[in-house]
């Protein structure tokens, strides 16, 4: 996944080179409840020599719930799966990088019916720690837009990481 | 978890400031088989910008098993407790760091009786992705020395980042 993340990242922070608004609404997509205890499928760092930093800094952790990992073994994602796209910002200790705030929650849910018009993939932006409020930037289009457009064989852009 | 984890990479990188030699011989702590399953309990990474980059360098992923996760919350670990740290080289582009190859994988058992000497756990490092390599520095004896100096609520120096 190290090509598309950089490529996704570069892309978002063109997109998004400023803080977010957010907005209040009916998420087509649920929180992700309890995916802190899911499988942990691998993580990256947009580190503070990124040009996006300011916008994306920080980790950026990947969780998959138990249909989700059958589809990262097989590359064939069952009705249901789910992953996430958990991101912190981060604090810098002389070179010592830890976790800080979460930045958002990025959310991907397979449901072919409903989300026939995005590839059968729907798509939510949580905006920090909140359950109901999401992102009025990207929205599932734009996400869905990216994520098509960098696809090799899915539009689950990441492997797992043994 | 910042400051102990800046800490114990301090000292670590001081002692360990060469590649490590490796032993064969028996593990007296098992390999943690299907860790990868477990929670993720938190992330630190160490940047090319801190002094230990060559010896450390890269993303340190702490996971623990259904015990350990009693142990988080409560902070009294039960007995059967297992904390594993997973040391993941890295790689840079433009900024953007991706996971590289596994550097190491450390462990804590908590097992009264069977290591009674280091304060009721056991501790070993496995070499890369071997689950029988065990690094020969440091030694139970000194993973147990740093750990104890640097406690504040039990030999478990991180907590649990929701």
């Amino acid at each position: 996944m190290k090509l598309p993340t950089v490529l996704l990242a570069g892309l978002l922070g063109s997109v998004l080179a400023q803080q977010q608004p957010s907005v209040s609404g009916q998420a087509s997509v649920a929180y992700p409840e309890g995916y802190r205890n899911w499988v942990h499928v691998k993580s990256a760092l947009i580190s503070p020599s990124h040009k996006s930093f300011a916008s994306l800094g920080g980790f950026q952790h990947i969780y998959a719930n138990p249909e989700a990992m059958t589809g990262y073994r097989t590359r064939t994602f069952p009705e249901g799966s789910i992953v996430v796209f958990d991101w912190l910002e981060m604090k810098d200790t002389d070179g010592a990088y830890a976790e800080g705030p979460r930045r958002q929650v990025d959310v991907m849910v397979k449901d072919s019916r409903r989300f026939a018009q995005t590839g059968g993939w729907g798509f939510q932006r949580f905006v920090k720690d909140s359950r109901t409020e999401l992102a009025a930037a990207p929205t599932p289009q734009q996400c869905f837009a990216c994520h098509e457009r960098l696809k090799k064989d899915g539009l689950i852009l990441s492997t797992y990481r043994p």
